[in-house]
């Protein structure tokens, strides 16, 4: 039970990728909150297939159906939820993913967790087809969090060992393929088709930042924002690692180094480097919250794998057939961003509960 | 508010480092199991300061008043509190410390939030200090699920630019210094006793594993054994990188090479490597559960910083007083354990949930 | 944020009366159980419109599409999601709602909440049409409960000042206008019909049972069955009171009469009376858990009624136009039977993680 | 796993009767917040026994111990945990409860559910005593209230069947035994003394209202001041009936009479009548917010009962020993108020999330 996430806002992402629909209900959103849907959909189609030469061809469009919570795209405080219908579903006999499960997909902890009733279609509840409802809930998210001045973006900074180089712009965000350098830009994707021809996948490194953040955000303990960002971002499929500033680099350094002096500037209280990411104490400091998810390859390659058939009791191999998209970084950059903004808007909502009416 | 944390057991943490005391209440643990008090003291001096040549002198034992919850030491249903008293509370003038932030720590933030009502001293609810209700939470956890056969483990991964090698074992878990290999061990304290020569500190990384654990455990989506370790880890202070299995290392390599192949072993499916930290789609394989947590060197440094005089408004530099511990990471790894075992029991109370009856 | 409920399950309800579609999610049903959709289907039959004489024409079935969580009707273990379309939207002028809100209804205190953003259009999410979705749940759970043993009945303990007579029985429950003494029945009959005919409308009370609940489930002081039940029934519009046992008239009674003696029919522990409904301490006792929920007569009548304009800022009065349920009592049964099977199933779940493996 | 509440601010309650302490922790109150300890023990007396003729002699006065979360009787905005030390702990023989159980208590319930590890001695967590916590977390929210310009008061509405005349003032409230009608209030006092001395015990209600609400509060479903009112009632020992406004006698009147006409005082709307106890839709109206709680009997007799040996497997008789408290409604009004204090503060907090910062 766990498809729900949030303190002042609650998400509740519902759906298989083979059922009827996947969805998603955001309760908690103020009421009287304009909602520009053709601005939603262009952040949609960021996540959606058939973007670039190397992702399986879109079949459709993933054009959310509003079924309540607004009125005239204005929010009118009761629960929101949209929807999007799965295009071909229950097609194909999944009944073969139950036996053999495939190496690095859900399908046997699936096996095993729901006792042989999971819905093995296309990865049921556990497919990436449920990251299409977080970017509905989390593209509502960054249209709120604008009109307070706060722009989430973000970057591939790395896909295999190809590293982007030089730092994150606002410029850069919101790109097909956004990363700074265009030449490492054009190796990335020279790597990911080389993977491709091979029949194999490869992994990557989104960086996210979120500006304009005011100081005071977030809670001590288990209510930081790290903890609320890896709440969200460990919930899109392939996301293994996490880090907050400089992260794992952080560890190998000394604190005369890690430590971020203050200054003013004007009369504000910054930092003259950023080593923490922006949060001190689980609190936003006021300095922008950058944060970097590690993806591993998408386990989806053409190449046969060893398995084992559960039911035969033995060991086999299987070849998964159909069209894999060998690198599913680029498409997972909005999803990160729709964690953030997730995560931000919830803390956001929270602060004013400190703050006096 | 954020200072609980659970879904089938809830975790509340209070207490601030000089205030009367800190503590923790531990609801959902069920009836009937004894806790075994000489074990749990055991496993909180492995967090008390004072066990190695460079860490601040031990002024006090940390021993918990178990204050209802117990019967004999035995869970009796109730939840479970204990509070460890602060030995001293209130000394020193901590107003300096909300007039002049000191960096890389949560004074500048904790002023913003709490619009300087915050408890500074010692680092109010912010200390490391609140690891130590941590612990005992943990420690409980961790007896209950040895029980299950379920074991956690964890070593020094890294200490600065120093690695250890091999293998986490069992056999390193629980030492004072715990590194596979003793040389790498000695670097290690070579490089803390040099960094506190320096009146500097510095970072490392801990390494923990869950062995023994059954297949099925964690949820989809946000409720994933990733997230849920997640939420606790970031609740340690200092943690700014979480991974598990290959971790930021996965999203550097090919899918041929990440995916973990599914063997038989006996009867049991087990996978030939253990890429994925034995975690597939946020529910364990039956592999063991690996992770790692990057811990900031501690930004108590001897040396004079640059921070503002938020009172005055204008830059100044400051000079941290007293003691300092140059590396925290030693005392963080029972805090790792703690936060791995309230995790997993947590989500193993939830699996019982799935089982008929 | 209030429209979900749970600890063991979570319940989350959306929709407004004339949005799309109303629906509701469930999550936390194990997977591997099958779901009769005629069951379900007949129970929902019961709270729709146009079962009697004098409720307002059935103008649609209440048909729910699910849209996740079942594959060929089995759980899967992934959140149930089900949702049922509105037939007639956004006719109307509800504008006018906004202005002169109607007393009793939650018009006012919508409009003060929401600012005016509120879908005023027949209730919105305040209507009573929300209790499909809420049925959808409870029809769910009663399938589930009945494997395990546990019925959930209930009655019309009273319409107006008209009681019925005798002990709630299995056999009166289930039916259209369920009483156990029919005599009883048709003079509150005869109450709804005078009522209407007056434009006035009539309130009554719903008596419910759950027979076969084992002893041990609910928890202490905010977890009880009665904390439970309430935090449902509450949830239904019109619910103005309830009561568990012998309730309200417990405390106009001596300790001597209200405390039920315990006593032995062969090996079970029993009651010999049951002024306590079945629960002592939070906690079900293993008699019948007996509850009874108050309903306000339903607010909308066909008299003229005193009101402001909150535009122009004066007294005003108003007449609601259209055909009114003179009483919604008999509509409201199945109602109390969904939150009672609900709350029960949800504890039944919680009960499952005190229990040894 | 119960013994905590809330949404915008969470308690914990924790501790058995004859544990060395209960207590409770509070998170989520603002910083900045001064509190009076001598008001709150003022409020915490009311509360206390031996206050009366008839209730048990005091043995100690409850005197709570503030562990952390205020600074010089100032919120820090970390969580506030007070305990109140248990005089005498762990004597007598409470074996004997486990083996035969008292009528009416938990004693049974307890048993079933914790496997008889349950804290036996003076009812464990399900103790009266465990409501002193309740009182110091309501003490602290009634001291937010006021400054907010909200008002909470009750009175004794009735003892057996001895009612309080007139409508509850705000002069009544704050009495030790509180009602309108000084000669109802000593029929009463006669009544309680009555069945004292006949070995008995005897019920009652109490009233309670929230006055200076501002319309807005709570929300839709399950989020409704009525719902968040009963999660905590229903958590006092001995609550089996709760009613908001009218309450079970508007379910016997007709809408005409129930529908609280809209009026207007100078500008400000206001309803003519208060048939809803100020909540329309489960949010709040600006009337006064009543409701009443009904008590049983307290359970603790003199006179023999009938029971059954749990372990002998037999009808048996018992008869409880100790003085004990003929009617524990007096010493209900504190407990009372406190929880919709509790509610209504964190209703309060959710509110300022829909506002405009």
């Amino acid at each position: 039970m766990s498809s729900s996430y949030g303190e002042n806002l609650r998400l509740t992402i519902f759906g298989q990728s083979h059922a009827p629909a996947v969805g998603m209900t955001l309760e908690g959103i103020p009421a009287g909150k304009p909602i520009d849907p053709e601005r939603l959909q262009r952040f949609l189609d960021r996540r959606a297939p058939g973007r670039n030469e190397y992702s399986p061809p879109r079949r459709e469009a993933d054009i959310p159906e509003f079924l309540c919570g607004l009125v005239e795209n204005v929010t009118c405080g009761a629960p929101i939820t949209a929807i999007i219908r799965n295009g071909d579903t229950r097609s194909g006999d999944y009944d073969a993913l139950k036996a053999v499960p495939r190496p690095g997909h859900a399908d046997y902890t699936a096996q095993v967790k729901y006792f042989g009733h999971q819905d093995a279609a296309g990865g049921g509840h556990f497919s990436g087809r449920l990251t299409a409802p977080l970017c509905i809930a989390g593209g509502i998210c960054l249209q709120l969090l604008e009109k307070e001045g706060i722009l989430v973006i973000s970057r591939i900074a790395s896909i295999g060992d190809v590293n982007d180089r030089g730092e994150l712009l606002a410029s850069t965000a919101g790109k097909d393929f956004p990363t700074v350098d265009e030449g490492q830009g054009a190796a990335m994707r020279a790597l990911i088709a080389e993977a491709k021809a091979q029949g194999d996948s490869v992994g990557g490194v989104v960086e996210c930042a979120v500006l304009g953040l005011p100081a005071g955000l977030g809670d001590p303990m288990f209510g930081g924002m790290e903890n609320r960002i890896a709440a969200l971002c460990f919930g899109i499929p392939a996301v293994k690692g996490l880090e907050f500033g400089a992260g794992f680099a952080a560890a190998r350094g000394r604190g005369s180094e890690m430590n971020d002096a203050f200054c003013l500037e004007g009369e504000t209280v910054r930092t003259v480097t950023n080593h923490a990411g922006g949060i001190l104490g689980g609190i936003s400091n006021g300095m922008p919250l950058v944060f970097r998810a590690a993806f591993k390859p998408t386990p989806s390659i053409a190449r046969e794998q060893r398995s084992v058939d559960l039911r035969a009791g033995r060991e086999t191999s299987l070849r998964v057939p159909g069209r894999h998209d060998p690198c599913i970084v680029p498409r997972a950059v909005p999803c990160v961003e729709a964690a953030a903004a997730i995560a931000v808007y919830d803390a956001l909502l929270g602060r004013k509960k400190e703050l006096d009416g």
